[in-house]
C-alpha cells in the first residue's frame, strides 16, 4: 500500500469515528529498547509489539491536530514529488494558526509518531534528514533521474577520479548497475581517500562507501538498498574500538533501540567486521593507544545490555579480549608499515580468511 | 619554487651548517592573532612578519629530527605522487626509532611548522586533511585524472541527478569548465538538498556548494581556485546568526587567526554575503529564535576584536542591529512562505539587489 494510500485511510478512518460521534484515537508502537528483540533469522532490532494510543480529548487536541496536519504535509509532498526536512516542517507549521509548533523537538515527535504509526521510514512520506553523509566510488552506477526531464541519468562511480559520488538525503527512487564483488564500508574519509588514490576498488573488483563516523540515515539505507538489490555482502573496516564495534557496525548492521519501526529499512544484516579487531592488533603488531574509562564503560555495557552482543558469543569474546588487552587501535595505525600496507597486505589478507572476521 | 626544491634546499642549508661547525637554524613565522593584520586589497588575513627560530641544542634536538623527518616524509610523498593524513605520518613516525611521535598533538604541530616553513598549504606537500566535506552540484564540470592511467577524466556536476559530486580532500590539481555566472555556497546540507531537487542551479545558471557548517578546508580551497580561475563571483547564504557571520562566512572569506600563513590559499575575498541578514528578518517577517548568551558573547567578540568586522562598518552596524533584535533565524525560517519561497521568491530577490548584501 502507497503512503498516499495509508494516509487517505487512517484520516478517513478519523473522519468516520467523528461522524459517528466515537472518539478518533490513532495507535503508534512503543519506540524504546524495552519493545526491542533480535533474531538473527529477521537480522534487525524488531519491535516486541507494544503500542501506544492516542485518543481525542481534551488534552490531547493540539497533539491530535498537528499529528491530521503532519500527515497532510507528507501527503503534499508525496504527491507534488517535493522534499522537506525536519526543520522545514516545522517552519511550515508556523502557519497553521493554533496547531502550530512553538519548538522544533514538538514537530520531531510528531514526525517521528507518523512514521512509526504508517510503519514506513520518512523519506517515503518525503521528509529527508537535515544532514547529508556518506560518499561512493568504484565499480557501480547509480540510476537516477533528471529534476525536471524524468530522464534517466547513469551516474559512473568509477569515473569520480580523486572526487567522490555523495549519497543524496533519500535514496529511495535509486537503482543500481553494478559487477562488484562487494561492498567495503569504510570508517574515516581519510582511509577512503587513500583507497580512492589508489584505485582500490579497481584490484579488489568493489565499491568503496566512506561512512564518515556512524553513517547516516541516507548512508545506511543506500547500502541496504544496493545490497539488497545486486546480493552483494558488505564488509566493514573500523578503527578497532568499542565506537567502531558498538556504534558504528552494530548501527549500520542491525540497527538501533530508538529507531525499532523503521530498523527494517536501515539494517545491513548481512554485514561483515572484517577490522579492525583486537587480534589484528596482536597478528599486526599494530601501535596502540590505552582504552579510555568510556571505552571500559562501553565494553561493559555492550556485554551486559545490548542484545546483538549478547546474542553473538564471538563479540563478546572479542570485547573481553579488547578488555584484557586494556587498547585499541585506528585503521591508520596500519600505516606503521607503510602507508599502502593497508591495500598491498592486510585488506587483501583479511579478505581472503573469513575466520578473522566478526559477525 | 616547487615544494621538494625547497625541501632540498633547506635540508643542503642545515646540511653545510653543521659541516662547517655552524648551529643549523629553522626558521617559521608566529602563527597567532597578534601576528595578523586584515587589508581589504590582500583580501585576508595576512602574517606581519614575526618569527620563531629553532636552533639545534641539546633540549631541542629531538623536535629538530622530527621536523627534518617530516620534511623527508614530504618529498617522498610529493614524489611519489602519494598522500597523508596528519594521523597517518604519526603512525609512520613510529618507525622512526628515536624520532618517533609520542602523541598525534606533537607530530601535528611539527606538520603545522613544516606548513609554515614552507608558507604552502600542507596538501601541496601531500598531506590531506582527516575530513572531507562540501558537496557541489550544478553548471561545472571538473577535471580530474584517473589515478592509474593518467587519463583525464572530466565529472560533469549537471548530472548528478539528485546525488552531487563530493570534493575530494586534495583539489591541487584540478582543473574547471564552466560558463556559469556565480557560486552559490550553501550552509545547510537540507538547503542545498532543496536547490538540488528543484535544478535551482539551471535556472540561476550557477554552481552549488553544500558547506555543511565552517566550511572544511578542501572545500573552502575548491571555491577559492574555482573563482580564481574561472572569474566567478562567490555568494554564501547561511543561517542569520552570529555562527554563520562570523565563524562560517568570516572563515571563507577572509581565513582564520591561527592558520594565516595559509590564509592567502584557502580565503574567498571576492564573497559576499547574501543572506540571511538581520535585515532579511524583519523584511521577509521571518520565523526567529532568541539569542543564546553564546551568541550575544560572539557578537561583541566579533565586533571588539575581529580584524574583519573592525574595518567593515556594514558589520558593525548588522551585528549591532542584531544585538538590539535580539534574535537571529535559521534559512529554513522562510519555508513559512512556503517551501519553496526561498527558490521563487528569496534568492531571485536578494541576487537581484545587492544593496541588501553584506561585504
Amino acid at each position: 500500500m502507497t503512503v498516499t494510500k495509508q494516509i487517505k485511510e487512517l484520516a478517513n478512518g478519523i473522519y468516520h469515528s467523528i461522524l459517528k460521534k466515537k472518539q478518533p484515537k490513532i495507535e503508534s508502537p512503543l519506540r524504546a529498547l524495552s519493545n526491542v528483540k533480535y533474531d538473527e533469522k529477521v537480522g534487525y532490532f524488531d519491535l516486541r509489539g507494544k503500542k501506544k494510543a492516542r485518543t481525542l480529548t481534551v488534552g490531547t487536541v493540539k497533539t491530535f491536530a498537528q499529528t491530521l496536519r503532519m500527515m497532510a504535509l507528507s501527503k503534499e509532498l508525496v504527491e507534488k514529488e517535493d522534499i522537506a526536512t525536519k526543520r522545514e516542517a516545522y517552519y511550515v507549521s508556523k502557519n497553521w494558526g493554533d496547531a502550530r509548533f512553538k519548538e522544533q523537538p514538538e514537530s520531531d515527535t510528531v514526525m517521528d509518531d507518523v512514521e512509526a504509526m504508517l510503519m514506513v521510514n520518512r523519506e517515503q512520506m518525503g521528509f529527508i534528514p537535515e544532514e547529508k553523509g556518506g560518499d561512493i566510488a568504484g565499480k557501480l552506477i547509480v540510476v537516477d533521474k533528471d529534476a525536471d526531464t524524468g530522464k534517466q541519468l547513469k551516474i559512473d562511480c568509477t569515473k569520480m577520479g580523486s572526487g567522490a559520488y555523495s549519497i543524496p538525503s533519500s535514496v529511495e527512487d535509486l537503482k543500481f548497475e553494478t559487477n562488484a564483488k562487494f561492498i567495503l564500508a569504510i570508517e574515516t574519509a581519510g582511509m577512503f581517500q587513500r583507497l580512492v588514490k589508489h584505485n582500490y576498488w579497481k584490484k579488489a573488483n568493489c565499491i568503496l562507501v566512506s561512512m564518515g563516523g556512524v553513517p547516516t540515515r541516507a548512508c545506511r539505507r543506500f547500502i541496504r538498498r544496493l545490497s539488497d538489490a545486486k546480493k552483494l555482502p558488505v564488509y566493514v573496516f573500523t578503527d578497532g574500538d568499542p565506537y567502531g564495534f558498538g556504534s558504528i557496525y552494530r548501527t549500520l548492521k542491525v540497527g538501533s533501540g530508538n529507531a525499532a519501526h523503521i530498523n527494517k529499512y536501515f539494517c545491513v544484516p548481512n554485514a561483515k567486521f572484517i577490522g579492525i579487531t583486537p587480534q589484528d592488533i596482536i597478528d599486526y603488531k599494530l601501535p596502540s593507544h590505552p582504552l579510555k574509562d568510556v571505552d571500559i564503560k562501553k565494553i561493559k555495557d555492550l556485554i551486559k545490555n545490548d542484545p546483538f552482543v549478547i546474542h553473538h558469543k564471538e563479540w563478546q569474546k572479542a570485547l573481553q579480549q579488547m578488555a584484557k588487552m586494556k587498547v585499541r587501535a585506528e585503521q591508520q595505525a596500519l600505516a606503521k608499515w607503510g602507508l599502502n600496507y593497508v591495500i598491498d597486505k592486510y585488506l587483501p589478507d583479511k579478505l581472503k580468511n573469513n575466520k578473522t572476521w566478526l559477525p
